[in-house]
């Protein structure tokens, strides 16, 4: 398969990337074809703004959306911008690298996201209706694809724990799993964490690659996770709430927005 | 008072733009001192890298927190984030403003907490013992100042209900309000969210000016999120686990780490 790593750590002879090498390797010699996009070897420049839209004036009201949604519809976003569309495109298979900070991905990756998933591209596609709001969360232009996160934490695993101060990681990664990944369309593997990350020593490190090896040689027997569908008959439309009678109903919260074996047996 | 808002958005002719102009005007009619951070403006350098440290040599290994603590404990961070640290810690009342792109802040502002929440400032601060793993998740710098997000989203706030599809909305931001803000020691008020931003009409202003305003003037008398302090007596050492009896027993996830008042009795 087509293999596509957005990879954001500054530093080579990190963890992060002696995972990487690891990952590219591994994939590689399975076979795979694999293009990697290290974003601060690429100097990749994070923050949306007008530079990104050289057709909107400089006097001109600067609405971000509506610029990315023209720039799309036009082929004139940014070269840089382009070559990742490309490659999101191409893969069949993409993965997410990063070291958490402040529980969410690096800035420089918050923007890879913020510019490459374009209205038009990633969101705002689709036919709005009585049964169907919009190609996203399931639906959209990678349709099919797979995806998943490799992520370097510096806490205790019992820090993410069901009742760990933190939060859940399931929950912490939610907001990337479901709404970036799942959002235009992809099947979402379980995340492959590696928790602290900051006090492994040189001798650790068979151990950690041992793991991620085991998971990058299993991916085609990882089931996704369970998210559900927007438009798959779970939720109200226009409202996007969870039906009645599915989900636990005493739940609120992200857990509800996967299916579980009770689901199955309700429907 | 004496505010600082960070501000994160690419064109003042914006409704956040408006937003923000109706905050300073109102907080200043009130008589408090409000100093602005706009960070598009300012030009602000999102991603952490070796820029930030011009100390570590271009064949050593660049180990992002430990540089991060060097530079802060010599005080040799860059002017930049220097006086953005100033101005967090002269602020009594500090406010993020931003319109959530993707679940969570734009890359500028991803990159301003990156940056400017270095170690020995932000975090690794305090004594870790059987009863206290440091000063953090309601102690440190900030303790006994509040803040706040002022947040525009797109989505419908059904969207953002308990079971609507993008999580609620208190979930969604838990990761900023808990994991941003309260970490450094601030009370955190609950977040203002104008939904639909970009369907809002010009003459629909007035009204979402009202409610922002409204909530200026009540500041004083809203209550923080009860979010439990770390060293509070409500965790385990250093699992950081809530402890048995605590929060609902069958739930998991953001919303044990509030204190309800239930809890109250059970103390």
């Amino acid at each position: 398969m087509k293999v596509f790593i957005v990879f954001a750590h500054p530093e080579p002879k990190s963890l992060n990337g002696a995972l990487l090498r690891t990952t590219v390797n591994e994939l590689e010699a399975q076979g795979h074809e694999v293009q990697v996009s290290d974003l601060y070897a690429m100097k990749w420049k994070p923050q949306v703004d007008r530079d990104d839209f050289p057709y909107v004036k400089p006097d001109e009201r600067f609405r971000v959306a509506y610029a990315s949604g023209e720039a799309t519809r036009t082929n004139t976003l940014t070269d840089d911008v382009k070559l990742e569309q490309e490659k999101f495109l191409w893969a069949d298979f993409v993965i997410l690298q990063f070291p958490m900070w402040w529980y969410t991905m690096p800035a420089i990756l918050t923007g890879w996201v913020d510019r490459v998933y374009s209205l038009g591209f990633a969101y705002g596609i689709g036919e709005h209706s009585d049964d169907h709001w919009g190609d996203r969360y399931g639906e959209g232009k990678v349709l099919g694809k797979r995806a998943m996160l490799l992520v370097t934490v510096t806490s205790w695993k019992e820090h993410y724990s069901a009742r760990g101060i933190n939060g859940p990681i399931d929950d912490v990664l939610f907001p990337i799993n479901h709404g970036i990944l799942f959002y235009p369309g992809f099947e979402v593997l379980p995340a492959h964490i590696v928790y602290q990350a900051d006090r492994l020593k040189e001798s650790d490190f068979g151990k950690v690659k041992d793991e991620l090896l085991q998971r990058l040689r299993t991916l085609s027997d990882t089931k996704p996770i369970a998210f559900r569908p927007q438009n798959g008959g779970d939720y109200e439309i226009p409202t996007l709430t969870l039906k009645p009678g599915l989900g636990d109903a005493s739940a609120a919260g992200f857990s509800l927005h996967s299916r579980r074996n009770e689901d199955a047996t309700q429907e």
